[in-house]
């Protein structure tokens, strides 16, 4: 177990960490914590793991890095906490999220748990070598919405429409648990290839986006 | 204006416009209403506008389908609520959603606005010309959100992980405002390589979508 943590790293999940212990009265210290706990980028791990000397528990919060990266120390284990972080949002943004643990021991995955618990995070069990496709999943779901929500927002732009307007509407696709609905749903393929005759005309660089999830959503 | 309204067709949205009109008061009936407000399939508005007889409003609530549909009408116009609509939801569901209204005349468009107001809808105006490029977006944000939750949900699945986890982060992207973080974001090629590389190991038939909204979001 640890009480007092090393925290390397300010960035956005680094922030709110260190936000979040703060507010339950663990100590952050720059020297001599039991756990060193590295918030810095998926590239820096290997290095700065190196640089520590063995002995407290040394953990990342990264989502497709191997905890090998954490070498050579073997009291180790990785939290990822499955959220994405503004910059100034604070301990909140941890609330109500998931996180994934890996974890070689059942000493590690007990310390693991443990800081789950103080930073309000659901941890569940992952395999490290699972972590990559986990990771893939994590970026479909967050990143690539982004992207979809941008691509959206263009069409109804230029379409002379509230790009806002999409907003009730995918929180509503969320609340109904991804049912689909739509033209795919009712198999009205007329509307899809007028669809895509009107993406070809207003905006040929996001057909090749559409015919893809067109065919996934199809399948 | 409109007083009684003949409303045709209790599907997903018919249903949720009756409950709507009858929580509002507004007289629902079969025959002799002064608005024919057609709640059917895209394919069916053509024909069963033709079977109405000349006289009343008559409105679609299709997202793609053009004012000409409803020839021979010319007291005419187009109210989209930009939902997705579960079967057993009701009236709530227009709760907080806009609307995409299309007329040709200034009477049109009053008709439409006061639709809108009375099943709760926040309306803006779309020329109809530009209504399959308007719902060309619709269905990239919705459609294919549930797309893209389905093929993360089977990654996290296949990686051990559970996908329900998936939720809280789809849900702060969007109170984030589309705020892209993650591998693309901060230029993280190895790991976007790691991505493509587990999923053409676990998901071969996920790697053409990944790629096309990798390449999107990258631009």
């Amino acid at each position: 177990m640890f009480q007092r943590v090393n925290l390397i790293g300010r960035g956005r999940v680094g922030s709110a960490v260190a936000d979040r212990l703060r507010e339950r009265g663990v100590p952050v210290t720059e020297h001599g914590g039991d756990l060193v706990l590295l918030c810095v980028p998926d590239r820096a791990i290997r290095e700065v793991a190196a640089g520590i000397r063995p002995g407290p528990w040394v953990a990342h919060v990264s989502g497709a890095t191997a905890l090998a990266a954490l070498a050579p120390h073997v009291r180790r284990f990785s939290l990822h906490p499955l959220q994405t972080f503004a910059r100034e949002g604070g301990a909140a943004q941890f609330d109500g999220a998931w996180a994934a643990l890996s974890g070689e021991t059942a000493d590690a995955m007990a310390c693991g748990r443990r800081l789950a618990d103080v930073l309000g995070l659901r941890a569940f069990e992952l395999r490290d070598d699972a972590r990559v496709l986990y990771h893939a999943g994590a970026s479909v779901a967050s990143n690539f919405l982004v992207t979809l929500y941008r691509a959206a927002a263009r069409l109804l732009d230029q379409a002379g429409a509230p790009p806002e307007a999409l907003i009730p509407l995918m929180r509503r696709t969320i609340d109904n648990g991804f049912d689909l609905t739509g033209p795919i749903a009712r198999g009205d393929w007329d509307v899809v290839e007028a669809h895509l005759h009107a993406i070809r005309t207003h905006a040929p660089d996001l057909e090749a986006m559409y015919r893809a999830l067109a065919e996934a959503t199809r399948r």
